[in-house]
């Protein structure tokens, strides 16, 4: 009993800090965060192991706040656990602040960005996929609210976590009833929350949200979980508990109390100690995480004489980077033996995280590796990484350090035809703030960036392609981020041919085919596309007779290489032609679709002559 | 037993057919055709009600190929349809064939492109909806593959199916065990894809997916369904089947039959009967689907001392021109009164879909509407159309009509942070070959454009604000895609902002403080993003004196606005300067994040004068 009311003074504290901070912020979503708050406090005062002081600290309990508009009861519970003082749940939404309207990682204790619904399941899952491959004490909770059980992604998390026998996770189901504009799917109907997650293999209890004497018990079998399978508690709550005239009653999401409305809400929780704490439990040990070791540079050895596939030449060194650094994970969905992270599955299986055909869930996964300082590798096809763009785009503002690469890139990967076809990928990453985008053509490039990818941190991405390509550079050439690489170049250039992937092929195709007809074009191997090599660009340029470039690109024509290369030589008086695929391709052979697409070398040929005032009856004018 | 004897034999032909025209093509997934041969076949011949002369008669069953890689399966079904030759499946992924590696819209018969996994029973949901919705009598069947099943969106359409009580949707599940790169999540256990899609809301029947009988006996009880429920036939079957050395073994995935085991399997399928003919049935009335009028203009008056939000206007607009033509649907997912589309479930309920917080659901039903003539209008923050990102992607594979408009646009959301706003929103919808991007200022242009979108026949795209804005424009004034509005325009002009949105007050502002300093610049404003309108941009930028296009966008700087005017502008010799939000924002008000982006009007000022070289000490210089 005495447990009992303890419980109760401090959720009413945590109830007054959640209804003051959005009422001075006069905006957020105080009900979304009543109906949790029962659960929340008995978690926090009586389970919640967490050195307070150390939020990266691997012996630490987690807490993914998956329903991100609850975010004024996620600062509540850490100001109540002694992170901050209460009084500064006021700045709440203020600009400037820690406590934004959504957690973002400015909040050191958030694990991750949230706020883009049903993606907290998968960032806990990850977490405590890693406690499982790590041999770590912790347990991984997540709260979610019921309108985002919806979201498909809550069913990948939900089949990985039992596949993954994720026994040391735990989800928190807050089921209110109203999602933002009216009643969910679902109601308070418990038993369709319970059957699905059961069938998705978790241990499952159906509790009163409300009753701490249900939550205490529900809290301690969780934690105490024999079983192999997660655990879900599903609590029916009700928005805006605590306070009689928003309790249970829609229409009252997002918003905030007026001051009048304020007063009488407080009124009604009556007294309240703010001076209350919750009694966090420290945990066992102290280590934070870090990354292990740095990443060193690939030493292979390709032979001229031989194509290679930079898919494969991924493969390869991921694994070989893989073994020196411990730090690194490699995950993907389903296609290991076309993206070759089939290598590292082989050779480091510890580290590697078979996701099966959920996208979605792969990427919050690795946003969850990736807080305690791993190195999450996420491949796929390029085109079906846009499946997983809002995870991708919150991964960003979580400032997640992950790895991605897209095979199978553009209409050169032949007769699967434009389903297959990653094309807005440039367009996908390279929108994302400070992202890197590389896109190798040959083995020894590939070899060489794949290291300095892996070291770079924040979001990077690789473009991989699927034929074998020919090696156009000396194993003993350097690459970096931001660099290129100048393959023809003549004092004689009429102007410059900047290509990327697959199409720097076509672009010396089509150099040595003009070079017959004594017209000279430089062709530069953009492998970094973003951040593009804009001095080396302009100086090249420049040096051309008609100061022009011309972009050839095997992806849409909107939001590719041919825009940052207009950024490039904006403002310099240097002109920009680009080349790139601006309708739906087909199956076909690559070549055919290369010329279909009017990318390949005849295409380039035709475009340089026409700019060129030579020309001749044989080829198109563009 | 005669019927049964019968199946055996055109199920040999389909088999037979997949085998060769994959072995012609030397690519493809034979044994992932060959698992569901039988369940189809039985399907075909004895259920399927379908106008082969008609594929679009709304009285005809619908087939959705969700497991796309099969597409030789639904190739030959057509043909032993009669559809077409037998002899034409030797085209095969064969340049500019209609029979394509993964189904698209040239091969008529097929209800959307698939090839990106687990999106057939959201498509198919679609269908099945529009059945109920106008009272067609057609059934609406889909196949999937086991890998598939992992993918969260087919728990949102299960959750979407039972919900709306889709009780004419069959789902045929080829459980085949194995996936591309190994064994599936469950392998055969079908008590795992039992249990879930029970939970579901499904009436489900587990059988051997190679037993007719069962099959027969599965698809009889599925048609004569007496339940609410939507139906779900878990069919055991083996990859490969009929081939002893393919059958059942992993390592089979996407690949053919080289030239000498096709004759070995064809020898073990033993004699076949290539006349054999399906029993289609016929439907019982013909109609073919069509729009059902013309769209027509909008007439609103507003008043010039108001303000008003685009995101409202659009909802009362899409009202009136919903009841003027009864093709239009509106789909949201579950901010309808964020949106406004709540306006339309109101007055139009019986067009209305609620999809709840399952946006790639969402967009796949809207595909299967689409398929069917009708015009569907789907709503959500601009961030979440992001969730959907591959499925809109497909839609345009498919060729699909659909408006998509995305509320809550950039930094001018405020308050609720950075995982609400939509900043890389015509980046995505941008790169799509053809698609449409608006994005209209004030009430007047959003009045306008509604109309004009839903009238365009393609994947068309507005972005609405949240905040309300001024009127910018008079009441008779005419807007069109492609089009723009000089607001600010005089022979002393030193240059040209183009604005878009919000920015657009932001520039008007910026343009009234300059001229107070004697500084003129122009101001245009792009509703139109993609296509813009080139010539008037050209033209205006050619008459200022510096020739400088500064464009200002609230949206990240890659594949923005900013992109497609420097493709205007490229090779005209004229300068754009873009600005565009640089890195991820926060919380705070609409004014702190405009100038923390550096996109307000202090902003434009300051790069203004910097650009026509008056400095002055109280601007950074950019």
């Amino acid at each position: 009993m005495e447990q009992t009311n303890d419980f109760s003074e401090k959720a009413k504290l945590i109830r007054k800090c959640c209804l003051i901070s959005t009422t001075e912020a006069a905006s957020g979503h105080p009900t979304s965060c009543l109906s949790a708050a029962d659960i929340t406090t008995v978690l926090f005062d009586k389970y919640f192991t967490y050195d307070i002081t150390s939020p990266l600290n691997l012996f630490n309990d987690r807490f993914v706040l998956s329903k991100g508009h609850a975010a004024p009861l996620l600062y509540a519970l850490f100001a109540v656990s002694g992170a901050f003082p209460v009084d500064e749940l006021k700045s709440l939404r203020k600009f400037g602040s820690i406590l934004q309207g959504h957690p973002v990682p400015k909040f050191k204790y958030s694990e991750a960005a949230t706020g883009s619904l049903g993606q907290g399941l998968s960032v806990g899952a990850g977490l405590a996929l890693l406690a499982k491959r790590e041999n770590l004490p912790y347990k991984t909770y997540v709260l979610t609210g019921d309108g985002e059980l919806a979201e498909g992604q809550i069913w990948e998390a939900a089949n990985f976590a039992s596949y993954h026998n994720l026994d040391n996770l735990i989800a928190l189901l807050d089921i209110n009833r109203f999602a933002q504009s009216g009643e969910t799917m679902f109601g308070h109907h418990m038993e369709q929350y319970a059957k699905r997650f059961e069938s998705f293999g978790f241990e499952v209890a159906v509790i009163d949200g409300h009753n701490y004497g249900e939550i205490d018990r529900a809290l301690s079998d969780a934690v105490n979980n024999k079983t192999s399978r997660p655990y879900a508690i599903i609590a029916k709550t009700l928005k805006g508990k605590g306070v009689s005239f928003i309790e249970n009653k829609d229409g009252w999401h997002g918003k905030a109390l007026k001051k009048e409305e304020l007063e009488k809400a407080l009124k009604e929780l009556g007294n309240v100690n703010d001076t209350l704490k919750f009694n966090l439990k420290k945990p066992s040990q102290q280590k934070a995480a870090v990354i292990t070791a740095t990443i060193e540079k690939a030493n292979n050895d390709f032979d001229k004489m031989k194509e290679y596939a930079t898919r494969e030449v991924f493969g390869d060194v991921l694994v070989s980077t893989g073994k020196a650094n411990k730090s690194i994970y490699a995950l993907d969905a389903d296609v290991k033996n076309s993206t070759f992270t089939e290598k590292f599955t082989k050779e480091i299986p510890e580290r590697f995280v078979e996701c099966f055909i959920a996208e979605q869930n792969m990427v919050s996964v690795a946003a969850g590796l990736s807080r305690l300082d791993k190195i999450p590798v996420v491949a796929t096809f390029a085109a079906f990484l846009t499946r997983a763009a809002d995870q991708i785009r919150m991964a960003r503002v979580s400032e997640a350090n992950i790895k991605f690469v897209g095979s199978h890139v553009g209409v050169s990967i032949g007769e699967d035809g434009p389903s297959q076809m990653g094309l807005e990928d440039i367009a996908l990453f390279g929108a994302l703030p400070h992202s890197v985008v590389l896109q190798p053509c040959d083995a020894v490039s590939t070899a060489k960036l794949v290291p300095e990818m892996i070291a770079h941190k924040g979001i990077t991405y690789m473009r991989t392609l699927r034929p074998k390509t020919k090696i156009v550079y000396g194993n003993d050439e350097d690459f970096r981020i931001g660099g290129c690489g100048i393959l023809r170049q003549s004092k004689e250039d009429v102007l410059t041919i900047a290509a990327t992937g697959i199409t720097v092929f076509e672009a010396l195709k089509a150099a040595d085919e003009l070079k017959k007809e004594n017209i000279s074009v430089g062709v530069i191997d953009c492998y970094s596309i973003k951040p593009l090599d804009r001095k080396t660009i302009v100086q090249r340029v420049r040096e051309t007779k008609k100061q022009m470039l011309v972009t050839v690109e095997d992806h849409f024509e909107h939001g590719g290489l041919g825009d940052f290369a207009e950024d490039a030589l904006e403002g310099t008086g240097c002109t920009v032609v680009k080349m790139a695929v601006e309708k739906i391709s087909q199956s076909g052979t690559m070549e055919e679709l290369l010329k279909d697409a009017g990318i390949d070398f005849t295409s380039i040929i035709a475009r340089v002559k026409s700019l060129t005032k030579i020309f001749t009856g044989a080829y198109h004018q563009n």
